[in-house]
């Protein structure tokens, strides 16, 4: 093992302390990352003089070759060093020699993580929100085909009153539009340069920490060195944001499951996104949907281990902030999965028209109809609620629907029903008559369209 | 029990189940916010011609008197209904008759209780961020106190490098910075109005949801009705940025209960705001730095708790999700409270500059500036820190300080220390050297208040 | 305010901080517990000559007025104390005067609350064992009535294979079954005594701990006065033995939730079990089951503060501690309120046996049994599970069920379908041919009774 | 890919699905677990005659050889498997045919993966509670050589009473021993089997499940094949048994960080087991205990994970379920290797009895002692500690310790101090006076040793 320290230690770390200790298992995918912002520090150093100009030019024509090396044959990176840090400077030792040790001048590994995580999470900020834009297109692509197609919505998983699949499968477009914002905001927060604050009080060098903002493309600097080096908020902010989008996620396929029931038979999802069984030749399984409602609860245990591993750390770096990669990782990379693999199911779902229709039969989902019915007529709504309940009594006793009452009958409840339309049970008529603002009726559900392609469109600007 | 519902209930709902269901017991906080959306509710309804004038006046009219009786005393609101909606209605129906049952034309409580909750919620997120920013104005305050009182700045809590205790609590006051700039990334998604989408298809009647938002001070309307219903995110949200400014509170807490102990003796909090033992008469114990820090914990398992609620939970409202607002309310009043005391504990500090100067004694902190001295004058860093190793074992092997070394003891570790200034092992030279920016010298110090009180007068200007 | 210190102070306490630091509020609900702690003490300081006979006579007889008083009249639990403790002492000097002072003699308010809280536990974890057991009960008694009801057993919510009604709701005996024993498992180790340790060090005075113990029905005194004031464990464990236990509630809640869906249709839930709707006439909600199945994110929220309240915490105590209360509270008081719930619930529940029927029809859940039937006559499983396959994807591609094809159908599959029994497909056939140990045939379930009663029968003798 | 099913597929599923879904990666460490269950099975296949004796044996020798390579050569392990049954099957059908194709005779991956499972655990089960063991030995034999150490007891961190090292060092003893009894609740629940259960409802087959459970170690069968497969609270019980056991190092870690500061300064770790600074030659960081603290959070987020991902799935198994198996093992993994890591750090711990001695200089730790001897000669106890609280307040303002008060001082305070012991401030005489059962006293320390070294004699043989 190659370590950065040592002048002062009479004896070795214990060889599984230091296994323990190590963070290159994990840390090795910010190789690029680590090896680019080394380049933006050198070329720095050499700007403000601080290293001459041919030891500058020598450590980044060395870093350069570091990369190359490592890109055809990335073996080092499973070797024995501390942490990605250690490896890439040991293998610049290797190819330049005793200058590889001026690189180090003026920044600690304290600054220098921070920097390789901000770049790295950067992209992937912008990976993540992409992956939703991307279902949200997909989600509208999808409802656009059912903008007739009725369902009984449901509160309390009972039927409700009828909506558009059109309306119901644009909800999620809303939720996921609220995870693209946070994310949004986000970024701006880890879009800020660490390097320079040393291992936490600055340097006495003279760096140009804009400069090396700028060539790594960096919004800023962080004002405060000791902020630098001991912040991991953004991290926390990341999976807290992830975790709620999976919560998100979860509620689709909670509904995906339940519709692919033979029960509910909603939907069907094809060969290409479900699997079978080891035993019953009959099945096949929505696992695609479940594994993303299981991984829903691994993202939130992600997010509980940042928080409690931060909790009460005194400033300013702890060796307990190494924990802070795992899940922060996790949680990128199932958020990307599952939005990937949500997005393939709903690329192959088929809505069966007919088990729709034949749920919304005898269903009272146009009860709340009747009562508006009557409410617009002048009965108070709390006693039209009550009248209609008296109906819906009456049909449960019968085993009958209320679109199979007679005119007489609903007569006989209130005489206000005298003269009332045929179709008061229709469920289509029912959701046609929601045209407020944001209702399921059917040009109120264009609009909504509107303002969800608008938002794409200029996401698909924006965000390039 | 007086219900709103009942019609097609044959039985009435076992008492004990009763109670376990209702909500009144947490959702009477929100009277306020119930009756003036039913007011702004009302006034639309009339306006549109929905309800004709003369109710609608006599609902308006008889929904302030219920506030004002309600002022004056509270009582029912521990009564026994469901739950707050329930309690305003019928108190309603009390002083104006069968008319109250017209107020919920065109709307449900599922629309109802979301208004009301952001209207609570939308004033409390501006209370949280106003107390942010006045402890970020205590912490200039005292920061301002101590420009030149330098302590041991630590990583691993080991002697790292001398820094200013200005500079170290400035790294609170960023904190909060983000704090409060998530704050106010979340009013815009909380700030919308939900009002108008009925049980979660929207309404056949008329409806005005924008006249309803603007009397309500709304930036917009929420453009899904199903999702207006069913999106919990905003208390998600809410609950994950209070639980990460927590966790900042808890990191300032551990230091502040850290220094008070003999060992550190860095501060002594005064007896206003500090507590003692039931059995020992010499204890003066930071409790209120210990509870804060405590409540971390309970506010990220409000977090825990909202996540896994809504989780899997199918469209549109779900009764789990009655489960939203006691974590809300405890993470909001817990965060305020925790914000308010710690402003308190930090107006009653002394800290103690004979210890911290103490502590800096014989801590080889500024080794690090010996190995820059030999960096600057030529040797390749990571060999000048492996120089420097050195020094330090001869030092703690005679146990001296690196300040009780002579010039010529220096020497013999490397020829490049003659000529090197007196001062290369003062804490106070070491701090003044990094003044880099974000450092701990003087004038980045000096530079960093300067944009901390730019964001302090923009806050007062732009939140109020 | 009445404090039990204060000698060594200047000055009095922020009131603000005073009631942010207060436990009153939530502990004053161990006032019983409390006193009768106080009793042993008393008696025990008289029993060892620690105070004269008459001394700690009047105490006693103080201490029992101070009950009696406060169950007439309970108005000093809501006063302006710091803790439940100097509530008490402080009603005890009131009556008693100045000896009052001597009770507090040989303990501290560190053993005291511990005990307090164990004697509270001790009886809630019996309670909640006990109601866990009545739920079992409930169980059996349901699963006795639906021996030979058949549904569709699923797994990835598809339908698997048919089993009985009674075998599926076993399932959750077991699982309650495993609740209750890890319950008492919890209650050896939160049944010993922590009165004796004083601040954390023990005392000086002659105390008898055992007897002390055995007049409080403790087993046994914690051997360790630092263990036995620092100690949260019991807690902790509490909280997470009742967190799993939600998780198997939320479980059944689940699938009341979906049988009751007009899709499933399996039971319908009584009207004194469901609630209504505010604006939809027809709706009969579930609402208990869903609040308990959100009622668990409560409960593993608590649980998630503890862990994070108590991490890092070093010896003995700390206030942070004063934080576990109120989660403990909760989750023991959330706990037995679902389970009493789940009881009521589960005693109105109506299966509706043609729904079932009707599910089972077509619906392929009797593949595995044609698989079998040919691995029985020679063909290898995964051979025998591919033929199968096949023959389901032909039904498929005919819209028809398993039980529509002819014998021949059957051969031209695979010749060994000759002579297979006619009823090859019938799921009560399916189910009765699982008569392994644990399996869904009859007399496996008959057997799983007996092992289920008895284990009640043992309960309400062994735990009474 | 080879997958156990396929018959009724159309179309295979598509290719980033079949990696999202695959549960290689990760369940192939139960390679050998899963061909053990299989020979078990297959035995008693052949035993019961459901197999011919033929090919029972060749399955048999096949697994062994299955056994035999991957031991040399484990690279199918990294195959393109759906799960590690598939991969297992798959190289079984390579070396024997299609006689592999009968193994899955009456049993289902749902039954097969539980076996593997518990099969694991049992062990790992006993590696943490041995690892445990040792630990808690090495505690003792720390502990033993500090028996007349003394050191200031601190609650809320602040000085309390003077305690024995021994004392303090044994509190962690005890914590260790409830999470080994925990432990050993929990194997009786992790010690059955489940195979047998088939997908979910038993098997037509005449299987002799006890004749499995008895060649495999397991103690008895679960009693309900649905439970079998669908239940995971083992895997939740075990992490929330090693959260909890992390807290309590965690605990330890905390002080052992505390302790090495230089303001404390208590104790000094060997450089065996600490780290060094990139940038500070001077800086020996207690990095594993900061790491160990910090992975507390990572074992909590664990089990936050599973609790979520159970939650609310209906029965039996749904491939969520996949989703345990990550957090049990990262919580196994992590809590053994912390449980080696502290024990290596604990033997490498030197105690630094000058800083212990001066840290117990004019800290007022005696104080309850004064006041203990004014009870003692007649002042109620509570106005003893407001005399001393006094006393205390005068020493501080006259900036000395108790020790330095003359007899004159105290019986200023109080009369009844004529003629107390000279050395009643004494930190020495303090302790040794505490000894109550369990208390800090000489003899009280002594017994707790005894009742400690007798766990470990009895647990090296019960555990053996």
């Amino acid at each position: 093992m190659t370590k950065l320290w040592g002048g002062r230690f009479g004896e070795s770390i214990n060889e599984d302390l230091h296994h323990f200790n190590a963070s290159l298992p994990f840390d090795r995918r910010l190789w690029r990352h680590d090896i680019r912002g080394s380049i933006a520090h050198a070329t720095m150093l050499g700007a403000t003089g601080i290293l001459d100009t041919e030891a500058a030019a020598k450590i980044i024509a060395g870093l350069k070759d570091v990369e190359k090396a490592l890109e055809s044959d990335p073996t080092p990176l499973a070797g024995d060093y501390e942490d990605i840090h250690s490896c890439v400077e040991s293998l610049l030792r290797d190819l330049i020699g005793a200058d590889a040790g001026r690189l180090h001048t003026a920044r600690s590994r304290n600054d220098q993580v921070a920097t390789d995580l901000r770049l790295w999470l950067r992209d992937e900020v912008d990976g993540v929100r992409g992956d939703v834009r991307q279902l949200q297109g997909t989600i509208v692509a999808l409802a656009r085909l059912h903008v007739d197609t009725i369902l009984p919505g449901t509160t309390h998983l009972q039927h409700a009153q009828p909506v558009r699949l059109a309306h119901h499968l644009l909800t999620y477009f809303w939720m996921l539009d609220r995870d693209a914002d946070r994310l949004q905001g986000l970024r701006k927060r880890v879009n800020l340069l660490p390097l320079g604050a040393g291992a936490l009080a600055g340097t006495p060098y003279p760096i140009d920490r804009k400069m090396v903002a700028l060539s790594l493309g960096f919004d800023g600097v962080i004002p405060n060195s000791m902020d630098a080096v001991s912040d991991r908020d953004f991290a926390v902010e990341t999976v807290a944001d992830i975790a709620l989008m999976m919560v998100h996620l979860s509620r689709l396929c909670e509904e995906l499951i339940l519709w692919s029931t033979p029960e509910y038979g909603y939907i069907e999802l094809s060969d290409r996104v479900t699997t079978g069984s080891s035993i019953m030749p009959q099945k096949k399984n929505p696992d695609i949907a479940e594994l993303i409602r299981g991984k829903t609860g691994r993202v939130t245990g992600d997010l509980m281990s940042l928080l409690m591993v931060i909790k009460s750390l005194p400033l300013a770096y702890n060796k307990d902030m190494q924990e802070d990669k795992e899940p922060l990782f996790d949680a990128v990379d199932t958020g990307r999965q599952c939005l990937h693999s949500l997005n393939l199911m709903l690329q192959n779902v088929k809505v069966n028209g007919d088990k729709l229709a034949h749920s919304l039969t005898g269903d009272f989902s146009t009860a709340t109809d009747l009562a508006d019915y009557l409410a617009m007529h002048g009965l108070p709504f709390r006693e039209a609620h009550e009248v209609v309940g008296k109906i819906v009594r009456h049909c449960i006793e019968r085993n009958i629907g209320l679109e199979q009452l007679a005119d007489t009958d609903l007569r006989g409840f209130s005489p206000l029903f005298a003269g009332a339309p045929t179709n008061l049970t229709s469920p289509l008529a029912s959701a046609n008559a929601r045209e407020s603002t944001g209702g399921t009726g059917r040009k109120a559900v264009l609009a909504q369209f509107e303002l969800a392609e608008a938002i794409l469109r200029d996401a698909s600007v924006g965000d390039a």
